[in-house]
């Protein structure tokens, strides 16, 4: 098993929800929703094999968007909408 | 690869998710839905090759529709609902 | 292209999400879920092409049910569930 | 068209998300998602045409037990919980 | 039709969202799901019949479990997290 | 049957939502996940043998972790977001 590195393996990378602005907010729930997968599927060669599929697949490039949208409204919540 | 422009990979469009109104609001919540998938898939060929299968499909659209009502919830919460 | 008329594209119909009742909220939901679709989709053939196969589908139905839910959640927090 | 006599088209029977107790809350729950998919589909033949497929498939059933999930969140949340 | 017990129909076993625990919280999601699709298809013999496929698919029991997690937050919620 | 150990069937384990990071909260939104799939299924054969069908397909990843993201909106709202 080409395993991935532990760095992306960590659940919250930084180690917090907050962040210095929204697009730093939403590049961790990017991340987020990046880093369950990799640790519900850590072999690099099964991850890389699925990308074709699913990175044309409109509907799973949906799905996927779904999630950065729930991981995002946790984010914003804990940055107080960076009001 | 047919790289997206920076401009459509910016994951918060604005720097803000602060609106004037109601509507700004939701236009904002269709391009965060719209800028992730940029992020996902930043091949503009891919996305063109992939938009007659989702844009016809009513359960695809449908599925667009969910990550727009997700997105608004919190820029809704975000902006005090624009009361 | 049979582009549907602009008042089928605002986002916001009536530009806020305060309603006088629970079921003017309920009926607001269901033009933002309505709406989005159609910005996401504007062609009317294509759209009505679609319909006899989602309206008959109860997963097609359920799945845009789920996004009224959603959408519901919003308007009705922002009116303080019309309490 | 066989349409569906309008008291099952109405968004929020009962006009209010206030309820007495949480089992009512719930039964609210479950007409909110049923009303949705009746405005969406008016047609009694249809939706009857339906309901072998939807009320056997597990997946189906499970599917409309999200919605009616999302629903109750709201109904639970105007209730303060009921406490 | 071989019909459910009424008990396995209430919608709020309990009648309250309120409970001692975190962990009789999470019991109580997984009811509130179950108890939907009961009132969704009462039949025994049909819901048994489902079991097999439902059970021993992954994608199913995920959807499932997507249930169960919307219904905690609502349960978690009315708990005020059982801090 | 092969029967998961009582100590993969605790709804909650660790008996809290409450944690000491935002990392431990996130490991216990997986945990949740996974638990509540092995209450639907306990029999730890039927677990392994649809894993390799799930963990290799990357619309059950994405599925996995719309449910992760869920789970973990209501433990960051537990645990007030680590702020």
């Amino acid at each position: 098993m080409n395993r991935l590195p532990d760095s992306e393996l960590v659940l919250v990378p930084g180690g917090t929800l907050i962040t210095a602005s929204a697009e730093e907010g939403r590049a961790l729930a990017l991340k987020f929703a990046r880093h369950t997968i990799h640790n519900l599927q850590p072999d690099l060669d099964v991850l890389k094999g699925g990308r074709p599929n699913y990175s044309t697949n409109p509907d799973s490039l949906i799905a996927a968007g779904q999630v950065v949208a729930i991981e995002f409204q946790t984010i914003a919540a804990a940055n107080n909408y960076w009001r």
